[in-house]
């Protein structure tokens, strides 16, 4: 990847903008998906317009849109759009979801975009080089201990089963005087993570579009993310370990988080 | 009450931005309180700044605040002062924090004010006159079934025990396919009800400074609000009741909304 993916980044995080915008707060009835979860006209435009530009302008590329599907499946370069990361929170008139674009090479995300259209706040990440916030380096914060940490994650109803034990562990470490994390946010969480607000988020059932471009701007800004085996996450990350990861401010409290959580099976090997 | 108080609650959020604004994701550290949630400079700046000017325009009124506590307890017109309501979220950089301002009459609210001090979006309710969002009358939406309904809270953690179960209850009524309700917010999940985005918002352990500022803008609005026994919330709420309150933006769906939640005996009477 080089500048002009950046640009093109750009580009379609503000063609996202433009289509968001004049639907926040507005006159139209949100509709169910089969999985429950809600959609929007304006997450269809926003998409629509993203995948405008970028048939336009690299038409090579492959495509993995949350509502409009695949496009040039085999192609090395896929561009993973999420239009509204949050549409519950869209709905509900709160600025705090985000329009999500990755560029995967190879399986990995080398550059993340999550952008938030109402507050004109945009996070960029690039793996190798560093997280800006509209323009300005950030950096995550360190965190020296696991007792005392906050931790976010966008609903307890979110995670599977036997997951829920497990964030609940999570929780009893990091709070160990009263359960007091973090809720709500979805994308816009590990974008406070990335400019040193929050310090672990967690979460299970995430879908490639939900996390790909996640990890460039965690990343990028110092701090880590991985599933919860500790493996980096890629685009097989959904199906293998059930779309479960976390971000982390701070690398080093890796091995703290993972044996809170731990007793976790993963889908392809038992403890 | 009568305009003049408008005008006081106008100055007194105008001086909690003013306070609040400079120290959003600043450089500060948050303590923890007694009972372990958040207080930062920015809670105690803001508070501050609001009761200097309550002390210089109505010195014979008294004041309840979160942080500096009670003055001229025995007076009929009360102030009701909350300089940050979601203190978590400011920390963590979000703005869906609020400054909730109240004026109560022998006990009763008549005037509140939830003012979001970065995105500048103050809404103000007077009883019997209605609910304007930054000068703009709003109004709830309607909503003709439980099933399908918007429900949200802050945070599960929040409810005592035997409250958690008849919030699920709730839930699952509202969502009777896969759970799905909208979490974090504190105050501004009231205000997004009251401009028509939300249908249900129930908590529980909530007190006098987080509730009392709320149901004149719900109420303005066209919604209501009531303790889990249907009884309109008051100065005594917080202890009688458990501080259990419920939002609705269409009062026609009270009767269901207790009946979900039913079961919950209040700490006066049994079932």
């Amino acid at each position: 990847m080089d500048r002009s993916d950046i640009n093109t980044a750009n580009r379609l995080a503000d063609s996202a903008r433009e289509a968001i915008r004049p639907l926040f707060r507005g006159d139209w009835t949100a509709e169910q998906k089969e999985d429950h979860t809600a959609v929007t006209e304006a997450d269809r435009a926003a998409e629509a317009a993203m995948r405008a530009i970028l048939e336009e302008v690299c038409p090579g590329d492959g495509i993995i849109g949350e509502e409009y599907g695949t496009r040039n499946e085999g192609a090395g370069r896929q561009w993973v759009l999420d239009p509204i990361d949050g549409t519950q929170s869209f709905v509900a008139g709160r600025p705090i979801f985000g329009t999500l674009i990755a560029l995967m090479q190879d399986g990995w995300p080398v550059m993340g975009v999550i952008d938030q259209a109402i507050l004109g706040e945009r996070w960029i990440g690039v793996i190798g080089e560093g997280t800006t916030f509209n323009g300005k380096p950030v950096q995550t914060r360190r965190c020296r201990a696991l007792e005392g940490a906050s931790v976010a994650t966008t609903s307890p109803h979110a995670f599977a089963e036997e997951d829920v034990d497990a964030y609940l562990r999570l929780v009893a470490k990091a709070y160990p005087k009263r359960p007091y994390p973090v809720y709500g946010g979805d994308c816009y969480n590990y974008a406070l993570l990335a400019s040193g607000h929050l310090d672990i988020v967690i979460e299970s059932g995430l879908k490639l579009h939900d996390y790909a471009a996640l990890v460039p701007v965690v990343e990028g800004a110092g701090g880590m993310m991985s599933d919860w085996q500790g493996n980096p996450l890629d685009a097989k990350t959904a199906e293998k370990e059930g779309g479960r990861v976390i971000a982390l401010g701070e690398p080093a409290r890796l091995e703290e988080v993972l044996e809170a959580i731990g007793g976790v099976d993963s889908h392809d090997h038992d403890h």
